[in-house]
């Protein structure tokens, strides 16, 4: 028998998918001593489903990410091929960035990113299970007799653990086309007593661009200037590439009527829920059944390939289904399959047996990110990914937890979603999540994480600068338009009127041209000054339900004494043991009258204590 | 039950690595309707180990497949961070082209290639076995109850049959480090009757080379001048990368022998033949125990990636072995190992089962191209893949098959010697392999290759007309120097001297300069002025083979009842049923005497039947 090997890191992140590289880049960065396992090195970064980033919402989370000083943005800024801003017919806080990718480009060049890192070593190993000492992590095993010892394990698994996929009646062991598994890990989570559940997402067929006819399709360009993602992008230069759209009709839907019973999602061989927001076609025909046609987008996946996305019709209809509903689509009819549709079914953790750091409240130092806390997205996976290396190391380091609340980032509403509420179906962000949406725009993210973000030491001295010289300007700006006047009013109350623009009071104010303020000052600063009356209004009503909110709940409260609490609600709060009184409310099946009783409770044995 | 589905193409190539892409193109070239079948689409071309193309006659290789219409060439013309022509010291028949390649770029490059290519399909499926009606091939069966019908089948499975690797004790299935294996497959051959055996290969660690101390590291650049290996390709524009120099030293060779007992190579784990002349470290340690250093390339993967590939030291050592020789090596002391070194074990094909075209004897219609037949490198792969791909387009279009000569090209050597000799350990080009190389030079290919390959159809028009203006030059040139005088000798013999070049006799006929000969040739022209005697004795003494070799054996010879004729050429000529006396002689145990008989026997049942 061979001697074990050990090797010691800080923090062991597991697998390099959206969020482990962003795990594995914000502890590293924070200092802690990092290592990212992989089953297989030529496979991080990659996107598993559509080749894009962003969207309404995702977007969002993108620039939070970026302000923050993750590397998402950066990095669909060095490899997109196609920027759209979103909703900018409505206001500001709808305007949502999103870009096609150079899928291969992205994945490599987040792989470089990573290789580059100081304090982090990618490490192409397959992870057996997890080794725990009295509820603390202390290691992983992996394949071939080695273990690594840490300090903090960060698990981003993905759609990996206990993956089989479905085209049809065919069944195949894995997480992705063409990958494995990893069975014994959720062996050795079951052991430790977390709970697991069964999701599944799907992923459309991929199609050879030389057999699109695309003349018979409409085209949709990117935008004529296209917007970066990362505050640190001075200017997209590379050209941008075209989508296509067509869309599904009767015929098709009538085929897939006619096999439904074929469909693992309708015949019983799937149990588990897919993602309700991003159906596949077959849940799309059930239950829209009154609609005739379904959108399709076909998005290149890169430059130097002729792969496209059909995004808009995931599937897992067998294969024979999948070239008949192909072949039946308007510009589709002679076109070549590269790769079939398939569902995905996996183990995922509850996530409400995580704290709002994303560590578990069973183990330690024990971490869960990404699509294994039954998330889908990429976005939603790098937003936790990076809040778990932070969190990791920063505990590590012996400093204070870094929480978002949900009235400073999308990613503050997703995590309390997530450890608060739980997920029963594949939970996807939406700015309708946000109570206070407002003002959490993608124009203002770096306002919201860049200070929080360089307090915690995760934003580089160069991102600072730029920051702040940018904060400056939209200082003098304020300080100008609000103390200088013209026929009485002053230049912000000017601004308050729709017809009023930055030219009108240049001209009001020739002094303001001296400034020579930034394109992007002017903007924001034109945002902040529309905005002004609802960000008050919200502001206040952010500080009033504050009061209530903070209110902190003890660890070791034991709600079975509280009187008059009602059992769901004992129950409810027992699990999930929120920290305060806001996280508290959010439990679902706690309502404001228990809410209520649980203050005066509070109150009285602070009181008591005291 | 799902009714099983159906495909239909002429050509279905299994594999997309460097033999199944060429097979896939050459046989789309020609016509045929082709589906390219892989595993995972994202591997196409995938270099599994060293990123390079080329070298000692494997840089002939690659210029034969290009001028043949291949596609090797253009793709690492376009993909190549480092150009050298190796030998330049020795004569140009030692001459070889050799290129560092950007190896995702090479890949995704092929990949491009074979998706642009019409008449192609390339599909993402899993083959599991094959149909054999009455002894021929009528297609393949795939995952997901789905049958290619066809009238060709090329198997190209590299090392994926019954693949296992191995790095020291731990044991894992798969073709490669993160990728699976095609059990079902080898039932399927051996079913058939085919005989399989066990090869292994290995490949050595790569590492980051952020953590690489480059500055105590002898530096090797690329050539000035690139020199490009396509035939087509005009000048190699992109910038070059460097390569890096350590060895090994005698605490690494120390470490080496202690650990033996746990090398798979000498501990019996592995029991499989390896590559003579591509050994690993511990071979090379117990084989050459006199030597006390051993020389390591460290080669880029690629431009925008840290990964560094360690050429001379492949091992199947365990990880812990593997770590401390790594960091006791100059340069490497503290040097992150991303991916371990490891050595895999694999099915092939005995090759003599195969005709000269790559089609099996027993199946026909059914060819064998690649590693699958016990070769090893990427050139001998391609070199098959193409050769199979047009003999496969051919047969089915009637028309006569392809089969190279051993003095027309190292492909003619590298088939022969397989379908007649077979192979005892993992075979790899050299040229001492070939009789005339004086003949095969890479200078010539597409004078070899190019007129053979525009008759059977693989020559592109664009090919053509560059190649006969070439053409046009030489013999416009050869005219010139044989017919112009200086005082009283021809050009010709002027340019026999060593001390005389193209400037001086541009003096002695200053015509000459009207004639604008391009650099390519004038080169050409001198080599084979330089070479003519030698020229002229090699072709005289295949000439005076030819008379003998091309003697051609029946394909029902009974060898048993050839009078005089040993035991054991009996039953070796029985096996291999070679097609002409030339094969005949080259098969291993029958003599120079085994062959007089066998020509007398032939000539007197021609005359018999005459």
């Amino acid at each position: 028998m061979s001697p074990s090997v050990y090797y010691e890191y800080d923090v062991v992140v597991v697998g390099a998918g959206h969020a482990g590289c962003e795990a594995a880049l914000a502890a590293a960065r924070l200092g802690a001593k990092t290592a990212l396992l992989t089953m297989n090195c030529d496979t991080v970064g990659q996107m598993s489903c559509n080749p894009a980033i962003g969207g309404v919402a995702k977007g969002q989370i993108v620039r939070e990410i970026d302000a923050l000083g993750g590397e998402m943005g950066r990095v669909i800024d060095e490899t997109g091929i196609q920027f759209r801003m979103l909703n900018l017919s409505k206001g500001p806080a709808m305007h949502s960035p999103r870009a096609q990718a150079d899928k291969k480009a992205y994945q490599f060049c987040m792989k470089w990113k990573v290789e580059q890192q100081e304090n982090l070593t990618l490490r192409q190993e397959m992870v057996k299970g997890l080794i725990v000492e009295q509820d603390r992590i202390s290691g992983v095993i992996v394949h071939g007799d080695a273990q690594y010892h840490c300090r903090a394990v960060i698990l981003t698994t993905g759609t990996f653990l206990q993956a089989i996929m479905h085209t049809g009646e065919a069944k195949t062991k894995g997480g992705r086309a063409g990958e494995g598994t990893t069975g014994t890990l959720s062996d050795s989570l079951v052991h430790l007593g977390f709970e697991l559940q069964r999701f599944k997402t799907g992923t459309p067929a991929r199609l050879n661009g030389r057999t699109i006819n695309f003349s018979v399709l409409d085209e949709q360009p990117g935008d004529e200037d296209p917007q970066p993602f990362s505050f640190m992008t001075e200017k997209i230069n590379q050209p941008q590439m075209s989508c296509y759209l067509t869309e599904t009709n009767d015929y098709v839907h009538k085929l897939i009527n006619e096999n439904l019973d074929r469909a693992p999602m309708y015949s019983g061989q799937i149990n588990s829920t897919g993602p309700r927001y991003c159906p596949s076609i077959e849940d799309k025909v059930v239950r829209f059944a009154e609609r005739d046609s379904h959108q399709i987008f076909l998005e290149p996946e890169g430059r130097y390939t002729n792969e496209y996305y059909c995004n808009g019709i995931s599937t897992s209809l067998p294969r024979d289904v999948q070239d008949k509903m192909i072949h039946s689509i308007r510009g589709l009819e002679n076109t070549e399959i590269m790769r079939y549709g398939y569902a995905v079914e996996y183990d995922f953790a509850t996530p409400t047996q995580l704290n709002p750091t994303l560590e578990t409240k069973q183990v330690e130092g024990l971490y869960f990110a990404g699509q294994l806390n039954g998330t889908t997205g990429y976005e939603e996976a790098a937003g936790q990914g990076l809040l778990a290396g932070l969190n990791a190391a920063l505990k590590i380091a012996r400093k204070d937890d870094f929480i978002l609340d949900r009235n400073e980032a999308y990613l503050g509403v997703l995590i309390d979603d997530l450890v608060t509420k739980g997920v029963d179906e594949p939970y996807r962000m939406f700015t309708s999540r946000a109570e206070f949406r407002l003002l959490l725009r993608q124009d203002n993210a770096d306002r919201r994480m860049t200070p929080v973000g360089r307090r915690i030491g995760s934003v580089s001295n160069e991102r600072w600068q730029k920051y702040q010289a940018y904060d400056t300007e939209l200082k003098k700006a304020a300080q100008f338009i609000q103390s200088t006047r013209y026929q009485g009013n002053t230049l912000e109350e000017w601004l308050r009127r729709q017809d009023i623009g930055w030219t009108q009071i240049s001209e009001f104010a020739p002094a303001l041209e001296d400034f020579h303020f930034s394109e992007r000052a002017i903007q924001q600063t034109l945002i902040e000054v529309q905005y002004a009356g609802y960000i008050r209004r919200q502001t206040a009503e952010i500080e009033k339900q504050k009061n209530v909110e903070a209110l902190h709940i003890p660890d070791h409260i034991d709600y079975q004494v509280v009187p008059n609490l009602r059992n769901e609600a004992k129950e409810k709060l027992s699990r999930v043991k929120p920290r305060n009184v806001g996280q508290a409310g959010r439990i679902s099946g706690v309502t404001p009258a228990d809410l209520t009783v649980l203050v005066l409770y509070l109150n009285s044995s602070s009181r008591m204590a005291t």
